[in-house]
């Protein structure tokens, strides 16, 4: 039965939204009321390269179809992007470089799809569907392997002239000094306080305890220690993997700071694997912004993410289904 | 004559704004052609209080004040600032403390008054009258006494939740080390890279060569030397002076590369009284976001204002047209 006019009924649409990880893809089905109908993630096994990555992301769109078919597709990647091609520009742990992966997905399965920053689509995803749902502004930072984050102003993206806006991974919080980020900076947030930080840092300290030139630490026990094992090891007592979780955080801290003070959200939505870490990330950060001399820090919320890991995923699927079709989930009664 | 229904011929309404500032109160009448039709500065002597500041601010308007009276009144002023209520809550280099200056005006005048941050309503001026007119997103920074920013984005001032956003002075270039800032903060652009950061400096030099503690400076002539006096003199070869400048320099270059990161903006406009210091200053933050490796920084335009001090006043003014009469002067034809 088609809805009548006057009824309002919507059309029972559903999108696929897809979060692109270095580590996994992420993706799910949702329907025109917002529920979730399917959810899977595969590994995404970025060294195989940029047409293995992309046949598993095909894949994933395969699963998670409908028998129907779907309206559109959301793509979340990591930056910097170009948006309105749907190209991915280049990314520090995908292996995608000038890959137009939105025109690909859009050829194969015959459906409107776009492709967003990763940290926007979260952000989005927080905002359609999370707690912090229709506030404003909302900022979302997630601190996982990189850091990124987005912004949405008045229930619409803040994506900037390019469309490279809100890359927080990437400010200098040493003026340009410091250890060298991938991106060819120095100092950048995501040099001193991702989880990729956190696990270099790791490795020296392992190696330097093995090698007997570094203070003895139960971090030197793992060929490859990573995040996870520096924050199991400082809340047992380890004094060196303390240290290093203790620096990343404070760095961490002074990111979320500085994007408080410039953009004075109603609400700061901290996310990312690192905060699946424990609530130790969230209270340096509160603890930061708490500390804060700006006047926007008072008024400031802090909150987690209510999606758990499907912030992005969440986010993509809405942003297509606002881009193509109005599809408001954030004003949904 | 009454313009007739159709003929969309505005009345012939008048505005005044003024830019509160730590060293002159600069204020002008505009018509609502944009044409400015009277201009005065004085001097705002802050060591005499709040009171006395006020007092002259009100002499400020009465000199601006047609025959007619004016349609409304603008001011601008470094923040926070409460500007729903038109309250200056504290600042740096003024004496008002939880001042409802907007109230007083409007009560005076019987004109509605509104109160805006003064890095908001300068780029608010130059997104309606300058050369980067309509830029969306325009970004403006200034360094003066103090450092500031403020970004218009579709022709709409984003303000932030508390309405403090884009306090550009005060995020830490130093991940919370370095030089205290008045504002409580450590290491805050504007204790690093302000005019009065360059001020500070230069004392601290000319104190040590006069007292053998330092290296020799031609600073240590002035009993109480300026960021003028230290351009001046680094211009001139005086080690210890460009040392001072390239630094501060270093530090406005870095605060530049982390709000394009952020904001990504069509436009960054630099002004303030530093920039007149010469195209050094200019120079300086172009070299800092050609160097930045954020995707936003190829596709920003960075231009000198083209208001010369006016930026501020006529922001500010522009900005009372907009908010009590609809007046737009950024689509005047």
């Amino acid at each position: 039965m088609t809805a009548g006019a006057g009824q309002r009924a919507e059309p029972n649409r559903t999108f696929v939204g897809i979060d692109i990880g270095g580590t996994k893809l992420h993706g799910l089905l949702v329907d025109s009321s917002g529920s979730v109908l399917r959810r899977v993630t595969v590994p995404t096994l970025a060294a195989e390269g940029s047409d293995a990555v992309a046949a598993r992301i095909y894949a994933l769109v395969e699963c998670l179809l409908p028998e129907g078919g779907v309206a559109a597709i959301g793509l979340g990647a990591p930056g910097p992007l170009d948006s309105k091609t749907g190209t991915i520009i280049r990314t520090e742990n995908l292996p995608f470089k000038d890959f137009p992966l939105a025109g690909l997905v859009e050829r194969r399965f015959k459906v409107p799809t776009l492709l967003e920053n990763d940290g926007s689509a979260a952000a989005f995803g927080e905002y359609a569907f999370g707690p912090a749902r229709g506030s404003d502004p909302l900022l979302y930072l997630t601190a996982s392997t990189g850091i990124g984050a987005g912004l949405v102003i008045g229930g619409t993206l803040y994506r900037g002239k390019s469309g490279n806006a809100l890359e927080a991974g990437h400010i200098s919080l040493m003026a340009g000094e410091g250890p060298a980020c991938a991106c060819g900076g120095r100092g950048c947030a995501e040099a001193l306080a991702s989880g990729s930080a956190i696990a270099a840092r790791a490795r020296e300290a392992a190696e330097a305890a093995r090698t007997g030139k570094g203070k003895a630490t139960r971090l030197a026990a793992f060929s490859d220690p990573g995040s996870k094992e520096a924050f199991a090891l400082a809340a047992e007592g380890d004094a060196v993997a303390e240290d290093i979780v203790a620096r990343a955080l404070h760095y961490l801290g002074c990111c979320a700071a500085t994007l408080v003070t410039l953009f004075d959200p109603e609400v700061l939505v901290i996310g990312g694997g690192l905060v699946k870490a424990g609530d130790r990330v969230r209270a340096a950060v509160e603890a930061a912004i708490a500390a804060s001399p700006a006047a926007s820090a008072g008024s400031c919320g802090i909150i987690a993410p209510g999606l758990g890991e499907d912030s992005g995923a969440l986010g993509a699927a809405a942003l297509a289904a606002k881009s193509f079709f109005g599809l408001d989930f954030a004003r949904r009664s």
